[in-house]
């Protein structure tokens, strides 16, 4: 068992640094255009109850759109230019999750019933693809003295957002069949995940550094984040406490979930039958839970997971030694690494 | 009974010239990724079938990109230039389609069951998102030589897509209620279908004749076209026969859709009620559909519906005499909207 999932490592300062702009620029994003439609699209950030009431909660990380804007700034960016983009990706990342809880029938999200289950899938589906179009309306509000850029980082997010919808795709294909190796989970995930947190930093570096060496060394930075981030997340999803996931707990094992923990102990003798046959039932109970987590633990299927982890986090330690940050942004993303490694929520 | 539902008018030149351009642009926008989700969308353009293997059949009129590329054309502008936008657009009108029989439950179009019904509404759902990417990512092929044209066509895109789904969320907040009146279905199909219509007919304003006052008239020639095509939709939803639009006759009665013709009849008494009744029933059996038909009959409902496509037909036939058309290209374009007034699927 992974022991370290029930932590609670505070937020790091890029996570907590943009998180007003960000919210203003959001609820810029997010206008007040007339029809209930866009209640949903509050409901969905978190800023209103189901009927509309204002509400002070927080929801997400905001992890995307935060590290666009600390990318760009630590390389010296102006993050005004930045901000459409960042908002962009974390609008994009909502239209995704509000499609993915139609497509896994997921009823429950940080605490909270997910829009279809509210308001019906019909309704859910026309709001994620709002999402998405505020996205492309955020992305053409880029300041445009230098057409390049815009240009450039709307090919990035084009091409990012396809990478994600076909990672989901994967996913959807994946499921219910007899397991899938170490190497297509990999691939599914850095579509899935990989692609948009990818692009946060490669859009990021692009704006601050005017592009070139730089900027492809964030785009390989993003790569490693997201593996980091889906690897922890699938950690948090078999280990990790409703309290700070807001998932249950053994949650992806009832879903019967591809997760890496998983994959990883069906291509382990002698257990890779008994988890098919247990991915198989029609419906996981509390015992076949128990048992599944048995197996990880002999499997060391956690160890393995937070292995993987730490050494993408070492290698992005390595990667930001050499790219012009100050000492003091070198230290702040390497706060960032490390509450990625560690992150319980 | 509208009584001209049956004649099969010719596919007007403006529908048919740009086919063949369009086709291989389509072709090439929906490129080879390798992956199966990929044979799903050329299932759902109609290039092949289930199983992948090619088709020969035609499928949908095209209506959108051809009338952007025939204003560029006509407008003395360089098609090259507007056939990343048309290509866009009816990528936008597919992925609207696909999620569109979601949320209805359509099992047919065009004669072949729809994405949903083949391979599952989780998949269909992520087609329908691939179709809206590859729109951006060829308007982003746009030629940059003018970004001003870039930013002005994708910024008209993004609204009538937004306008479009906005429309979409209306007409599924209508469903089930006690019926719509004619003002709220007219502001409905001005979403729905209207504004991706005008946007096909402004961009290829903008980007042949540079913006100005054309584009503007183009604008709201666009409107007029959108109301006159969805409302002889209707007609022919209503009255159609199978073999020309694909769906089974009443097949709108059926689905209990609010389309004019209902609106109408409901507006018009002593009828108010029993067409309330009638689709507030579970399900609408072949003797409720011909109930429905003879109340249509009875407060000429078809009459009146035919009566609105011509006066916007006549509108747009006075509105194109003064937009520095050639005669030969008002003619053309005469010949589109006497197309509109009596098409038959």
């Amino acid at each position: 068992m992974a022991d370290n999932v029930h932590l609670k490592p505070e937020l790091p300062l890029v996570l907590s640094r943009y998180k007003d702009v960000l919210d203003l620029a959001l609820k810029d994003a997010i206008s007040d255009r007339r029809i209930f439609l866009y209640d949903m699209l509050r409901y969905c950030m978190g800023w209103s109850d189901a009927y509309g009431a204002p509400l002070e909660t927080k929801k997400g990380k905001g992890i995307r759109p935060s590290l666009c804007l600390f990318t760009c700034d630590a390389l010296g960016g102006d993050i005004e230019k930045a901000l459409p983009a960042a908002v962009a990706l974390e609008l994009i990342h909502n239209f995704s999750l509000i499609h993915d809880e139609i497509q896994d029938s997921d009823e429950i999200r940080h605490h909270r019933p997910t829009l279809w289950n509210v308001w019906g899938i019909p309704k859910a589906l026309v709001a994620g693809n709002v999402m998405r179009v505020l996205a492309d309306k955020s992305m053409s509000t880029m300041p445009s003295d230098h057409s390049k850029l815009l240009t450039v980082s709307s090919s990035i997010v084009s091409e990012a957002c396809l990478e994600m919808i076909e990672g989901q795709y994967m996913d959807i294909s994946f499921e219910g069949g007899d397991g899938i190796s170490v190497d297509q989970y990999m691939k599914m995930i850095s579509h899935k995940t990989g692609a948009l947190l990818r692009s946060s930093v490669h859009i990021g570096a692009v704006i601050g550094s005017r592009g070139g060496r730089v900027a492809d060394i964030f785009r390989e930075i993003g790569i490693k984040l997201g593996f980091m981030f889906q690897i922890r997340d699938d950690i948090l999803g078999t280990w990790g406490e409703t309290t700070s996931t807001g998932k249950p707990v053994g949650s992806d094992i009832r879903r019967k979930k591809n997760t890496l923990p998983i994959i990883h102990a069906r291509e382990t003798q002698p257990y890779q039958e008994e988890i098919s046959e247990l991915y198989s039932l029609e419906f996981i109970e509390d015992h076949h839970v128990d048992r599944v987590l048995d197996i990880l633990d002999a499997t060391k299927a956690g160890h393995y997971c937070q292995g993987l982890v730490e050494d993408y986090a070492l290698e992005v330690s390595k990667d930001i030694q050499n790219i012009g940050f100050s000492k003091n942004s070198r230290e702040e993303f390497q706060a960032l690494v490390s509450f990625l490694v560690d992150r319980s929520f």
